[in-house]
This record gives C-alpha cells, sequence and structure tokens, in this order.
C-alpha cells in the first residue's frame, strides 16, 4: 500500500486553523518541517502539494478561510529536501500557466536536490483568478486546457531526456566536458509549444520525476490512463472508487501500459482516536467551529464558482450552469445534494470536513480495516492523507495507524531504495531516442 | 565593505574544472552546500547565482566548458537555505522570460523560507539559445527589454506589497482569517504586462527581496540607478569602477535615492598564495589547462556570440557588428584588444580567467591592499567574489583575506539581526498605498 500526506499548513478540515491543536501563524517553517519529518518517520511515500497560483476564491476576494496565502510549492518542497532523505516530494504545477522549459528545469533541479524523490502533479488550474494573474481575461476553456496539458507533458519528458544518463562523464584531457553524441535537440513545434533545448540540466536520478495527475473528468482520466503515474482521486464511496480504479486501469492498458504503471490513490480523511464514538466526538468539535460564510465560499468553490449568495442556506441546492473548472467534484457535489436531499447549509456541513473526499472515522484497527477492504477490493493502490488538523492528526496516524498498516503486512517496514519510484515501485524510465 | 560569493561550480577561471582540485563531477550537492557554509563561515554578505535559461552557447551548440548544466538557482537555493542561518540568497531571474506572479510568488517564498535573505538579480537574459526554449525565434531587443524589466519589477514590488505586514493576525473567533482592509489588489495594466494580484504569499520578512542589477550599459545604469539595491559590475581598471560609482550613484541621487541605498559591488577574481609569485604560478598553472576551443565559445559570447570560426587566432580582432546581447562586456573586450592590440589567442587568453572582471594576485595583504584601495577611493562599496577554483579559492579567501579585513576594520566580525537587508545596511521597505 502507498501513502502519502497532502500537505496544508493548519489541516483539510475548513475550521482547521481555529482549533487550537492547530499550527499558529501562517507560513510557520518550523512546522512545515515538523509536517515532512512526522510524515516520513511513518515511511510514507511522498509529501503532495496542491498549487493554485492566486488567492483562493474570485479575482480580488479571497475567500474567508484559513488559508489564503501558502509557501510556493517548489521552494518549499527543495528547502524540505535538505530536512529529509527518503520521502518524496511532489509538486503540484499548472501547465495552463507556466512555461515547459521554466518548469522542467526547476523540477529536474528538484530531483537532483533530493537524490531522486522529485514528483509532478500535473494540474490545469480552475479559474479567472488564476488567468488575471497570468496577463488572461478568462481561463481556458477545459478541452483545450487537457489538450495543452497532454503536449506539456510531451515537452518535459523530451526535455528531460536532452542528456544521456552518462553524456558528463567528463574526459579532462579532451576539453570537452560532454559528449556531444549523448545530446539531443528536442526541437518541438506542436499547437500549444514550440521549445527548442536542450535542457541546462542533467538527466536526473529518477529520469523523468513521477507524473501526477489528478483529473477525473473525462480528459482527465483519458491524460491520466494515458500519461499518469500517480492518480489522485475524490471519492467517499467504494463503488465509484472501485469503477474510477477499474476504469483507468483499462484505459491504461488499452494505451499499452502495464496496471502496475499506474498507482490509484484516494484521498482520505481520517480521524483517528481511541474509539469511533471519540472520534465522531472529535469531528464534531471541529464541525462547530466551521464559519457558514467560509463554507458557502468552499461550496461554492466546489461548484465551479457558482454564486450562492441569493439563495436560502436552508432550502435546495439550485440547478446550476455547468463548469469549466473541475467537472468531477462539481458532479459529486450536485449528486450528494440531490440523492440525500440535502439543504445548502447541510451541503456545506457535509463538505466542510474532507470536501468531497472520504472521511473515516474510528480507532486506528477501524481505520485500517477500511483502508484494507478498500486495498483489496480493487478500489484503490494507496491513499493521499488530508490530515483534518495539522500536525495532531498526522503524527496520530502515523503513530497508530501505521503500525497497524505494517502488522497486516499491508505497508514497508523501511524505505528501500530509488528515491520516489522505488517507493513506488515505478521503473525508472530509458531515454526515448 | 560588502562581500558575496558568485557561485559557479568548479569556479570561475574557464579551465578550473579541468584542475584537479575542482569539485568532481557536476551537480555535486555536498560540495554545494559547502559552498554556502564556507561563505557563511566567512561571515559574507551572499550567495549569488548568475542564471541562463538555456545551455550556454549557439542553440543546439553548447559550448565544450566546463558546466553547461547548471542547478535552477531558485530550488538550489531554497534548499540552500535550510543549510545556513545568515548568509543572503540571490537568485538571477530572467524578466524576458519568466510570469512576473510566478517569480514574485517564488521569491516571496523564497525569503520567507530563508527568514528575510532573499534577493533576486534583475537579468533580461542575452541570446536567441534562450528565446527558442520560450517559444519565440529571436531574443527581444536591448531597449525593449530593458522597458520591460523597468515595469517588471514595479510588478512585483506592487504584489510584495498585496498584504500589510499584520494582514493575518488572526482573529479565530471572526472566522475570518485576515483583515480585508489589509489586502490590495495590484490590478496592473502596463505596456507589458497586465497582472491582477493579490499575490498569494504574505508580505515577506524583506518586505521586498533586495533588487540586483548588473547591467552596465546606458539603459542598465539608468535602471540600476532608479530601482537596484546591489550593482554588480564588472571592470578590471580602477579608473573606469570609479566613474561608473559616480555616474550610478549621481542617477540614484537624481533619482530622488539616498547614496547608500544603492551598493556598488564589482566582481573579482583573486588568486591568493603565500606570495605574488605563488599566486602568479598558480595562475599559470590554470592557464596552461585552457583549451583554445572553449576560450574562442568564451570569447564569442563575450562578443555577442560573434562568429569567430573564420579568423586567424594569431591575428587581429576583426571588426565586429554591434551586439543586441550585453553590451559593456562587448566594448570592454574590443577596447583591450584595440588598446593592448592583442590577438584573438591572447585576448582569449586573457579573458579566460576572469572574463572582464579585476584579477588580483598575491598574499592576503597584498589582495585586502588592493581591495582597500577601491573601497576607500570610491572605486566600491565591496565585491562580489569569483572564485578561480570551487572550493580551494573560495576557502583561502575566507580563511585568509577575510581576516585581514577584519583586523583592518574594513570587514563586519558577525552577522547581525534583520537578514540580507540587515547585512547590506539597506532599509525594509513599507508598503505602498
Amino acid at each position: 500500500m502507498h501513502l502519502g500526506v497532502f500537505i496544508r499548513e493548519t489541516g483539510h478540515h475548513l475550521a482547521a486553523w481555529r482549533h487550537d491543536t492547530a499550527s499558529q501563524g501562517l507560513l510557520n517553517l518550523k512546522h512545515h518541517i515538523q509536517i515532512a519529518q512526522t510524515a516520513e518517520k511513518g515511511l510514507l511515500d511522498f509529501l503532495f502539494l496542491a498549487d493554485h497560483p492566486a488567492v483562493q476564491g474570485e479575482p480580488g476576494t479571497p475567500e474567508r478561510s484559513g488559508e489564503p496565502v501558502r509557501f510556493e510549492p517548489l521552494t518549499l518542497l527543495s528547502m524540505l529536501a535538505a530536512h529529509t532523505s527518503k520521502i518524496g516530494l511532489i509538486a503540484s504545477a499548472s501547465t495552463t500557466y507556466s512555461a515547459p522549459y521554466a518548469l522542467a528545469r526547476q523540477l529536474a533541479s528538484l530531483d537532483h536536490l533530493s537524490e531522486g524523490r522529485a514528483g509532478w502533479n500535473v494540474v490545469t488550474s480552475v479559474n479567472d483568478s488564476e488567468a488575471r494573474n497570468f496577463g488572461q481575461d478568462s481561463h481556458m476553456e477545459h478541452a483545450l486546457r487537457y489538450e495543452r496539458a497532454d503536449e506539456f507533458i510531451d515537452v518535459l519528458k523530451g526535455l528531460w531526456d536532452s542528456w544521456d544518463d552518462d553524456a558528463f562523464a567528463v574526459h579532462k584531457h579532451t576539453g570537452l566536458s560532454f559528449d556531444p553524441a549523448k545530446m539531443r535537440v528536442l526541437d518541438h513545434h506542436g499547437q500549444h509549444f514550440k521549445v527548442r533545448g536542450p535542457l541546462n540540466v542533467p538527466r536526473s536520478p529518477s529520469g523523468h520525476p513521477v507524473i501526477v495527475q489528478a483529473g477525473a473528468s473525462d480528459s482527465g482520466r483519458d491524460l491520466a490512463a494515458r500519461k499518469g503515474e500517480v492518480i489522485f482521486t475524490a471519492t467517499a464511496d467504494i463503488d465509484v472508487a472501485q469503477a474510477f480504479y477499474g476504469d483507468v486501469k483499462r484505459r491504461a492498458v488499452a494505451a499499452g501500459r502495464s496496471v502496475d504503471d499506474i498507482k490509484i490513490m484516494p484521498g482520505m480523511f481520517p480521524i483517528v482516536a481511541s474509539s469511533e464514538k471519540a472520534a465522531m466526538e472529535r469531528f464534531e468539535e471541529l464541525q462547530e467551529l466551521v464559519d457558514i460564510e467560509s463554507g458557502r465560499a468552499q461550496l461554492s468553490r466546489i461548484l465551479g464558482y457558482a454564486d450562492l449568495s441569493n439563495f436560502d442556506l436552508d432550502g435546495p441546492l439550485p440547478d446550476l450552469p455547468a463548469t469549466n473548472a473541475r467537472k468531477a467534484r462539481f458532479e459529486y457535489a450536485v449528486n450528494l445534494a440531490r440523492t440525500r436531499k440535502l439543504t445548502i447549509r447541510q451541503l456545506i456541513r457535509e463538505l466542510s470536513s474532507a470536501r468531497t473526499h472520504w472521511k473515516l472515522f474510528g480507532d486506528a484497527g477501524q481505520i485500517a480495516d477500511s483502508m484494507e477492504r478498500w486495498f483489496k477490493s480493487g478500489a484503490a493502490d494507496g491513499f493521499n492523507i488530508l490530515a483534518p488538523v495539522m500536525l495532531p492528526d498526522l503524527t496520530c496516524f502515523v503513530e497508530e495507524v501505521v503500525p497497524e498498516l505494517q502488522r497486516r503486512k499491508l505497508f514497508r517496514h523501511d524505505y528501500g531504495e530509488g528515491g520516489l519510484r522505488g517507493s513506488l515501485g515505478l521503473a525508472r524510465p530509458g531515454v526515448a531516442r
């Protein structure tokens, strides 16, 4: 079983930042180091950082939640590389708002710095608030974004293959520091990008940093199946998870890959306590802290930035226009409201904890039971952990759930070799010629 | 006196990588950490990283020199932030090929990570090999590049002022994690950029990362005088250095700034040994290792990528077309060849060590004498050190020249407070409203 930790400074519950046990102060350096070291103590596969190159919320109107600001992922992970030695470091970065050459360099550099622990979560970004920070008026249309992401990944892989692994086996006596026969000029001319190369970073320990992807829409699944190596997904329902797992693995095989080339890791939001009852109590304590306006803003975001301000919180969810943002998440929330006949207030409450991710309550044994069930029934190859409150819930997971998983022989007792690819059991890619 | 170290993996002499005492292997992590820690042991103000988002040389034809590849500066410095605690971290980044919002975030993030030690060396990039990595056919024209750089700096400062220093003094009981009255939406609409904001990083410890600039052309000096805080420059001649120093300080005053708001730091290439004779011998040892083809490639680069392949190495430098790359450096080299009547081979030899920077030979006392003369005669506020071979020449400088400067009361005995701005004696900027 593979495990990652989805880093959020104060935690994933919407009200985590208001809880006494959460980290105090924003961009707290020591706290981030503690998160990383706690996760590494728990032998987790990776740290995962989301990214959104804008303040969360509508342009100029940040959400009232706890973390409108945060560290930039690539710089933070480069720093954390120095405070850890084995855990993987996955940075999200946008294919819509980055330049391929610049991102290829930074990811390759992180992979060198961390001795093979870098991963890239490919995101296409979500809304106009990002567009307007990058000289555009509105966010690129969904299908076009995915087309661009697809090409973007190819360009990065091409740049990462600029040099053979042994191109710089220097022969000082010749005066030539590299072997020209071991260099490739990409010279990419595509629909979206024109990039010459070669990359000014040697081939990195991972060959290619691990490609992570989270799109659950049809275009997202298609991209994931063809090019993703770790797939982060969000669902609270084992049937949906199994269907997604089967579908993506089938698509991967159809694309000529092996089922083992792609690891499916749903998000999970664990509340671990001495008993299920104690876990529920802790959960209620957090729910009580939810500010309804923050909740409405978060719901609006999940619903593609729908304007909910004119609807009765105690009435039903109105019909909403289709979204150009995250399509799968939108559908999940609408279905939840419809099938369970929730009012807007109830839906806010339902999503204020784990958003659209899987929530688990109980003691370590119960949590491990549920994880084992998903893992053994073709719903997941592992999980990306969304700790409700940071640091305590991550510490508790590492100290109580990890040993339980180890006892069941579901989880490693030591890190192996080979960096993030080694942990995940993913082969190091050769150079494409 | 302020001192920085210009990091190059194997050193600044063109043949450093061929010398037995240079670092072995490229992108050697431990070696970079040693450079940083040696510089910090010497109480130097900062580490300085150049940047060139392409392989050095013509597109597809990297130069034969020792370092066609390197770490990307922002990721490397974020890692080095964890291995040091006081020394400043200056990353070069291009205003021609970066997006302002993305760079503002990364620099602010580095400033948070390092607790106020970040600086940004504003470069406009030099040639078509970079352009072709970023979807363009040719490099932007010199004057336009500087116009764009000027606007770029304003956008970054505006983004860095998105939040008051105390905007996130959270009041958990209100459910609001920031004070909306302490947020500013930049909404920049300029000639080159359209950027909305606010930045998704809180105001950083430095207020603004320190602005470093190195342009020596007329547009470069003008930009430096108006917006630069540290000016890196290259000349081997004290008269030229004094004229530059006086000119830039006068321009700064004319722009409404104080002479102390701007620190002028020429590059210097010190060969320190037990005597001047021993230093010259060491220098000759390095000169003997110069590969003439690498030297021709470097000369071509200094001369704006002029094609020198058809000229007799033992003949005079031909007349060359004006350059769109680094204008001041071009003029320096042409003047050197003309006034000293050098052949191409002699010019290559002359520039293969310190390029267009100041070379110093001698024992620690002699080196300190020269530095003191420049410092006290209005030629420099300090120096950016180009160690000939890394690590030995940096170690030698730190162990022998720094104590000599301290004895003369020219250099600090301890780091103070206030991060890089504190070391440099630069005020922390308030928020522009």
